[in-house]
């Protein structure tokens, strides 16, 4: 089942705020199984979120939106979506009701301003009216689109509580996805990729892609299938493979990092370190030192 | 002069890899008075590449476009570009130049994989030929399309040396765009949007942001103009407004954070500050330490 995610803000396609929302949803999705094809920032404009959610629509299976559903004048995510949708706004009175007792249990009144995030667009049901945090659902010919807040808490836990959990209770038969990291060092892009043109033909559906991580580059293999048991078995199949023909340039695997394969090596030979380092200016030393456990082999440090 | 940015990767669209590069460019663009329009982030696919890139060219200037010009297999911007705006991919003998002589210079040969990098799409003018790095520019009809690579620190080298340079000298009349940012603490979204329904029909060309940054609330001025004088008067004028409106909730302006105000404070008084943290668990210490010269006041805290 594949989607696309919408990000509204005039902050983010201004660079003020780093678009972190994107990416949580995007991670998330994936590695439930569900495939982002695209996603789309756009500022608190209504030809742009109109024209990014009806193009979104065309083939995607669901939409997430995040942003523009607080109180201020800036918010205007309900109206654009009410007139790109043509469905009148609506007050909701669950959500009204939950505005209210927020607002009375701080010694507040319902503001015209608070007031505004209580109407939606017609046909709209409201995510998550117990926990504070309110988002809204719709469903558009056969598309479910879901509306977030743009506060990266409240939109993480709607996210992970319900829109991911809804998505999947709607799928019948849904993949299965995995990857493995290998992680490499010595091999430049170019060397990397020559030695995988070896691979052609013997890698069956698995992907590859290829991540330089300066002094680092990093090769994922990732398999989508329905059961998982072939999933593994052909991973480690492929991954039997890559290792062969990276030998001994492949240092890591997974979460594994290079601090922590030489902290294992210098246990295991019993070995301990001193470093005198210089255009490096210590990032060596804390490297090393970010590893709990490594005062059992590093002896500490000189800088020049 | 408005503009869109496209980047190119899997790992983004999975949510593998966080997208800094739009950030980076989408600040810089806003910085120097460019407009961006639109983000958009696909995987690399034929038809979601060349669907979002004449998209963009329908009513953007310029559009920037990031990653896939690397070596192995997954890099296909070239080729996708080549063929959605109908132009042979050539052999472009400068480039071929540099990569051999980067090869040569390491002792190794041009692999087939690394001549790859050398067709482009027919027309384009490589950026930054002397510098490492590489991108390349096309003009299609009106707008001017810039290619760079998805390593960030390569291409923030070449968006800052090249394509803002570049852009800038292509605007005749390039408008003025200034911010001033305003902390609050202690006023809810709601209260401050009641607040600023007072500013109706007073605050001229200038637009408000509002963006709570837990517990705070951020709010941002921004003014466009011809005349970097006209927006500097205006914006001091609007944030005098303002600055009445919000009384003693205002916290800090600008770059300034909560702790710094809190550190000027006590300095000014000549008291010290000592802390006994239950719920924050050090958190209040931590803030409050992480400011250079804050053993003056701080003396110490004790964790419950």
């Amino acid at each position: 089942m594949q989607g696309e995610i919408i990000t509204i803000g005039d902050e983010l396609t201004s660079g003020r705020t780093l678009d972190i929302n994107a990416w949580y949803a995007a991670g998330k999705l994936t590695f439930s199984g569900l495939r982002v094809c695209r996603i789309t920032v756009v500022g608190d404009n209504y030809e742009m979120v109109s024209q990014s959610l009806k193009r979104a629509m065309e083939k995607a299976r669901f939409v997430i939106v995040t942003g523009g559903l607080g109180s201020t004048e800036d918010d205007k995510t309900c109206q654009i979506v009410a007139r790109a949708l043509n469905r009148p706004l609506c007050r909701d009175s669950r959500m009204y009701d939950l505005l209210k007792s927020h607002a009375e249990a701080r010694g507040l009144e319902v503001s015209p301003s608070l007031e505004k995030m209580a109407w939606m667009p017609d046909g709209s049901e409201l995510i998550s009216p117990e926990h504070g945090p309110c988002g809204f659902h719709l469903k558009e010919g056969d598309v479910d689109l879901y509306f977030l807040p743009g506060v990266p808490e409240q939109m993480r836990y709607l996210m992970d509580k319900f829109v991911i959990p809804d998505l999947l209770a709607k799928c019948k038969e849904l993949p299965v996805v995995q990857s493995r990291v290998l992680k490499v060092f010595g091999l430049t892009e170019p060397k990397i990729a020559e030695i995988f043109k070896e691979l052609k033909g013997k890698a069956g559906g698995v992907t590859f892609g290829f991540y330089p991580k300066f002094p680092e580059n990093h090769i994922i293999l990732s398999l989508t299938d329905k059961e998982e048991s072939r999933v593994k078995k052909e991973l480690d199949r492929v991954e039997g493979l890559v290792e062969k023909l990276l030998g001994p340039y492949l240092f890591a695997k997974g979460e594994e990092t290079m601090e922590q394969v030489v902290g294992k090596l210098l246990k295991r030979e019993e070995i301990t370190l001193a470093l005198a380092e210089s255009c490096t200016g210590g990032l060596v030393g804390h490297r090393i030192t970010n590893l709990s456990g490594s005062s059992e082999y590093f002896q500490g440090f000189n800088l020049n």
